[in-house]
């Protein structure tokens, strides 16, 4: 088969930054398959991405999985291939875009430092590393090169790591936070699916939503359709996670919330 | 030669939800070419959809034609997979997104419903069909399983129709309806190229598109550079039905309309 | 291995015109692998198409090069297909747009017109040549067919070509002019990085970036991290061409310029 590279990045879909990365893999490893995760991810939002990028790969064949969001090019952070438990290669920045899919794969079994990789294209610029540096490594893993030539060799216990908000789970109430939002604005909160099962929500229970000083009644629902449109739900979403929406409507703009913000939920 | 699938949605390209789909189906289907039709088009507007997949399956290879525009996701609509008279089979929530494509495609031999299907993932969730329904179902087709055996016989007959505005077509004034526009403000019309033989426009006369009050001059032309810039010009499109532009601008601002809005024409 | 075929338009990802493009190449030429380049390019902005098309082939392998920014489709601008120097083959409108990339792709060896192409798909539209024009014959020059047979032959030297502005390279000031941006509002100006060798700029230096009555404090930095978040750096670009930017902000907003405009850099 095929080998597989996925690709996710905050480069959106105006300029060509995308194409050229493909067009950077297709002249090293012409038999790759590509897939994109996304690339319309916020500019710069690195736990955002590293939510996503998780939540994807439980869906994706296993490969060589190259994540761009790098706020800090051409600074000194540094850029890195990991080898995973699950045979997973995840090539980024290692400013904790890595860190969940690193942790949801088994952990980190082999890290490379690939900041002066043999593989990198030259000259190479000081601001556009996804073209010079990531996709080539990444073409280069898919092709058949050892992870080891990559590289130097580094300590898994020196990568970045990734502080996500705790959420408090208490019976009375429900402290969470706003971990990703869709262009629906539907939010994923910092919930999992074990976690709610201890939290004692109730399917069809109508529940109060606060965030920001303001109130809002929502139901504990199972899918959109049980709530009217325009009306406030909170559910378990598709990643197994606490999430909240509105029918036909966005949360995010009825709460006005954003990715990090405190969201409080409580029965009503 | 690689099975085809083609791929349209709502799902935009912010989020992840595209890529998704397509990591479901090169795990099931690996040797599948993807092709995306759009994931463009406006949230739940199943009409509009509608047209654009008919429009846009005339030009796709033969395969599996997956299509999720599915605002009632987790509620009581059916989901189906359709073989076709022309052999192409569609996969996709059963609220009238399909109908238009499957009439064009010689009609429905074989309907069946998926939504227990045994190619389902596992768990299902109630909101993201698309990945736990949908995908893998037009994968398993397109990697050789029977469409008997990806769920249960239904009647073509059962199937959710799609209720189009129809067009009056008289020798003084044409009253037809907005099926679509694009990114552009171009605006399609319910008027097809047959219906429009019959109501006597004649190229280079100049018209009044008349919409929600407003009246505006045009022209009947052949392209856009017929007329002057800024101008409003009526025009058989690229699907050779009868449509609305402004030359280097947009008729949907020119004219405040959109899906489903009336518009009538007349000569000037 | 599979014939390549890289595709760059201003079509959007709102509609289905670019999925019906990769629907018609992939029923004439199954086996291409198709590199979508980007198709969220300002719409109708050849100058900026051309500057984006030219850099990214560079990073693209040797193929058919499908390029749609077209204004006038359906008017009197002719249609070709350019062999290059370097063995690439590009295929879109005569309107300055594939200039560029024949340049620095070794020039025009061979050029079509390919208005009448035999591989047109017939009724060809008025409004939508890329699907029944430039598509088929990209397609039909992957598969194999003869660049000559695509067409009827016409002079090189009677081509469209682009004039960009011309940049004046002072001891004291550097008169240059924007000659694309993108989504992060970085500039990419018309000074390349031989031109720049001999203007004298100094790494670390403070400069004055003058446009439009304005002028603001700026560095000549390594990248981006080199300045403060909100100030304006000016640097070298990845495509190795002078460039301003704002380390996370965005260098068109602050400096209130666009494609076209003039800046003035001169030592503080």
């Amino acid at each position: 088969m095929a080998p597989v590279i996925t690709f996710l990045s905050d480069y959106g879909y105006a300029d060509e930054f995308v194409g050229v990365c493909h067009g950077v893999i297709a002249r090293i490893c012409p038999q790759a398959r590509v897939i994109d995760i996304t690339h319309g991810l916020d500019r710069h939002a690195v736990q955002h991405a590293a939510v996503i990028l998780r939540n994807a790969l439980r869906f994706m064949p296993v490969g060589v999985h190259l994540a761009v969001v790098d706020p800090d090019v051409g600074a000194e952070r540094r850029a890195v291939a990991l080898g995973l438990g699950d045979e997973r290669v995840l090539v980024g920045p290692d400013n904790g875009l890595l860190a969940l899919a690193a942790a949801d794969g088994g952990g980190v079994a082999q890290a490379i430092d690939i900041g002066r990789s043999r593989y990198r294209l030259e000259p190479v610029s000081a601001t556009f590393h996804g073209r010079d540096l990531f996709a080539p490594v990444a073409a280069q893993l898919a092709a058949g090169a050892e992870l080891a030539e990559a590289g130097d060799p580094i300590e898994p216990a020196e990568l970045a790591t990734l502080d996500l908000p705790q959420p408090t789970l208490g019976s009375e109430e429900i402290v969470a936070h706003v971990l990703a939002l869709d262009r629906f604005g539907n939010l994923t909160l910092n919930v999992s699916h074990d976690e709610l099962a201890e939290a004692a929500l109730r399917l069809g229970r109508p529940l109060v939503v606060a965030a920001g000083g303001h109130s809002r009644a929502a139901h504990f629902a199972h899918t959109f359709a049980d709530v009217a449109a325009g009306e406030l739900l909170v559910y378990e979403d598709a990643s197994r996670t606490l999430a909240v929406a509105v029918n036909r409507g966005s949360a995010a703009e009825q709460l006005s919330v954003t990715v990090g913000d405190e969201l409080r939920l409580r029965p009503a």
